[in-house]
């Protein structure tokens, strides 16, 4: 079989103005950017107001393994599949990242057969959405730098008197707001700046991977470009000397920031090998971020088609519960199914039990041990009152009697029942069956329920989601948490939803703690408050927001060959 | 009169498709990005190699003032006007930096009635090249840091074996590489990074404006794909512990940072206000950097037009100086005609002469004393060979008187002619004389020199360029400064050119010296190699490569309005 990039670089794509107008777009709801990919209006979503809503299809997973599941493969699996067995469908996924696509994930355009095209667009630049991230949010850090450098060189009255404006007093030990950038970039994450004579005052900072941005969170949250401007304004950057917050719109910078991301706001619209629409918007890492596409992309494909499927990246403890808890709580568009990625390798090592046998044999000891792992989150996602299909997402290595095995230990529990899905290797063909049961799914959905109410105190929101959400049995906060948390409920922000950033290698926040961890402490280690965004940003473990560069990082292995086409990226 | 962007908005663009289908593009050599720009493939100049080269303008200025003389608006308006006067033309311009768009300066689409529409996608994201060479640079301090982190943690021979990768032993005190952002960044100018305990070594870094990557050279100075591929392998990003140097080809991220540009080397098509075509390539900033428009975009406008305009940033001692020595050394494309743009108020600024007075109001003295200036710059481009016209950008409180003696002075130096420009207040209609002078100055070119030969020593060239380039007496070198050469020519870097790094505010170093500076010793105090782009980055006095914001930056005016248009961008 051919690499990822090798299948999407030999397909002829559909010119996307054909994807547009099949999918219902009028022509000047669409801004081209290239032959491929096209910009689409928010007007589309005005027009089409009086439509009935498409079923909503949310892709999730197991607890991820280093072998990878498949989410994305399945998500654009399933939207082909859809498409052919003459439902109407639409998939929403999110811009990748730069980092994984250099470090050691590699893209997300999905894989094999079942690939958004041309994958190197969607995986490198796309329509330039995280870099308009990045430069918005990098300029309000230079704001608030030059803002200190200039009050501290004048004073604050003589700084109020040249300027014309109020001084902010600044206090540089707390500023909030870091910088970003979209690479893996260990050696940013704690740094120090202002030093030489005329650049100071020198204070810590740091640097957050773009997808971790409270911006991009806005992206994904934000009903129009209106919204975008209020939540941006609401950004609290720092604290004055006085502990109060000093926001974006204080500082002036809250217009400049939104100019920057205006174009930003419309989703990019590509195809998937099958010539299915797919919207692109918003960014990834739902461990570390909100994660989620956006809800603007997801309206906007609401009204167009008949079936909407987007994915939440990790196991369903992260990008699902974020989706559900933060995404539908804003949006108040709710999943009618839900789709659990499995493999047998995943279940494997997520047993627990260690083992020399190669992860690609048959092991069935490992294997119904793993089990517990997808009833966790069969369980999980049941609880938010979502249907459940598990799609075992076939390997050529897997044997008959594993699959036939674990199709019916799934008939033992709540899922409303599995399918196998091939589609890496035989793209729509390969997942009919899988799409024939997810639309059967969608039309049991009786409701929708959140975990926990707005208007509960942040520290039962915390503990309910250790408790219910991850199967802890209590949690800590650390000094500085508990200080974060009474300043949070003493300014009135005690009523937003908590995102929490763990590793999405464990249900727990220990990576090392396989199968289904109970009774634990769940250690809360900071609170970023995220006003734009409307949430809490709760840090637990070891958590960085910024990923590291491996030993042999992916950007080895790409160039250009000697025809000038892109090799390597995977 | 109308704002800039009301202007801009006001005004009707041609679909893009237009714009290239008369200028001679195919419709198979143009990517579309929206429907007012357009990538173009560098397959043109490959297709029309048999046809003879446009004549080449160069527009550059006297020195520059904070009052802005309109060399942007010059370029334009002469565009607007050659096309006018029947004479097929195309300009070439640079991308705009957001340092300047947000600080100070303000955008870079001309002005006026002489400007490129729309001038917000101009001045913003326009199709992200400034983004990808941002990324591809950062990437690349990106894997120097991970390599010295892994290689510091496992020792060399452990981090050979289990990444099957040479150690390079990267020498932290000596990494060249630093990192850019596009925005004016005062506190990141010298920063410390990888504190935290899995984050190191601690060294010092910092970062320049984007506009000042070595890769935003070599963007500008590439012949196509190839070449910029083989530029970048070249880049020495480091010393090793022995002092030798360690390029992107040995760190293995060349290949990735091509692929990061690879849309990047494609210029984007947009339109003047009067329909004419304008290539926007590589970027700004010729004072700190090369800061030329490209070598590709000037090669496929050559093709396509009978005339190029471009323009060379500050004064001819900055931006001119550099396209000629750096640029045309390279191309071999060397301009038949240029032209220098003054303004009364510009002359006024560059007499020396304090004085109480309006600077709007007639001052026959200062403005008989900066002429020195003018008639410096004319002396300047003419021993290039290049024939000299002078537009005088007029300025509504212009006096006839003025006006008048100013031309009369021109006629006594060796400027071909002068003609009053009113391009900004009347576009294509205030610039028909001056195109006019221009064309019959391109008859009359008979030669072009090199202000010195390739083959020359370091030493040599800087003298060079310190005396017949600004009238300096000596050139004095830091102790680093001297180290840096040594190293230099000891490694055969010595045939590079030189890009000096200075204030483009004085002839000389010192931006507080007005007139004509002679006498003075310049003073050297670093040398930076820049072996992908292909020569040494020579900084002179205290010139930063990282511009600040200023206590009521532009940002402050940028926002969107209720119906969600952009205002206050200028």
């Amino acid at each position: 079989m051919h690499s990822d990039i090798e299948i999407s670089r030999q397909h002829t794509c559909l010119p996307i103005t054909e994807i547009a107008n099949e999918l219902g777009l009028q022509p000047d709801e669409i801004s081209l950017c290239g032959a491929s990919k096209a910009k689409v209006s928010l007007s589309v979503a005005k027009r089409l107001a009086d439509r009935p809503n498409a079923k909503l299809v949310i892709v999730t997973a197991v607890t991820p393994t280093p072998f990878g599941e498949g989410k994305t493969v399945t998500t654009i699996g399933l939207t082909q599949a859809m498409n052919l067995n003459g439902i109407k469908t639409c998939a929403c996924i999110r811009q990748p990242s730069l980092g994984p696509v250099f470090g050691t994930k590699g893209g997300a355009a999905g894989g094999g057969y079942a690939q958004v095209v041309p994958m190197e667009e969607l995986n490198l630049h796309l329509t330039g959405d995280i870099h308009a991230v990045s430069s918005a949010h990098n300029l309000a850090a230079a704001a608030i730098d030059a803002r200190l450098f200039h009050e501290t060189r004048l004073g604050a009255e003589a700084f109020a008197q040249e300027s014309g404006l109020s001084a902010l007093n600044i206090d540089p030990d707390n500023i909030l707001w870091r910088r970003v950038v979209d690479h893996n970039e260990r050696s940013l994450r704690q740094i120090k700046v202002g030093y030489g004579a005329v650049n100071g005052p020198v204070h810590d900072s740091g640097f957050d991977i773009t997808a971790a941005s409270e911006l991009m969170a806005i992206l994904a949250l934000s009903q129009d470009l209106k919204d975008l401007r209020q939540r941006i304004g609401r950004l609290v950057l720092a604290l004055n000397t006085q502990g109060e917050p000093i926001t974006a719109e204080e500082l002036g910078v809250a217009g400049a920031m939104t100019v920057i991301m205006a174009d930003a706001i419309e989703p990019t619209l590509m195809q998937t090998l099958s010539g299915d629409p797919c919207f692109i918007h918003a960014g990834p890492f739902a461990n570390i971020a909100h994660g989620n596409s956006s809800i603007i992309a997801d309206t906007i494909a609401a009204k167009l088609a008949d079936v909407v499927v987007t994915e939440a990246g990790f196991g369903s403890d992260m990008g699902f519960e974020k989706f559900s808890n933060i995404k539908v709580r804003e949006s108040g568009y709710a999943p009618s199914a839900s789709v659990v990625v499995v493999t047998l390798k995943a279940l494997k090592a997520n047993s627990g039990i260690e083992s020399n046998k190669d992860i690609n044999q048959p092991d069935m000891e490992r294997l119904q041990a793993g089990f517990a792992n997808l009833e966790w989150h069969i369980n999980n996602v049941s609880q938010y009152g979502v249907p459940v299909v598990v799609a075992i997402n076939r390997f050529p290595s897997d044997t008959d009697e594993e699959l036939e095995w674990l199709k019916q230990a799934v008939e033992q529990t709540k899922a409303f029942g599995s399918e196998i899905s091939e589609a890496f290797g035989k793209g729509a063909e390969g997942a009919t069956k899988l799409a024939d049961m997810v639309y059967r799914a969608t039309q049991t959905a009786s409701g929708f329920n959140l975990l926990y109410q707005s208007d509960s105190s942040l520290e039962s929101k915390l503990m309910t989601l250790a408790e219910v959400g991850y199967g802890a049995s209590s949690v800590s906060l650390s000094e500085k948490a508990k200080s974060q948390l009474s300043w949070l409920t003493k300014h009135d922000y005690g009523e937003l939803p908590v995102c929490v950033a763990k590793t999405p290698m464990s249900i727990s926040h220990d990576p090392n703690i396989k199968g289904i961890p109970t009774g634990f402490e769940l250690p809360i280690t900071e609170l970023r408050l995220n006003a734009g965004a409307g949430f809490i940003t709760a840090l637990v473990g070891q958590v960085m927001t910024m990923p590291g560069l491996g030993i042999r990082p992916g950007y080895l292995n790409v160039d250009i060959n000697d025809d000038g086409e892109i090799i390597g990226l995977a």
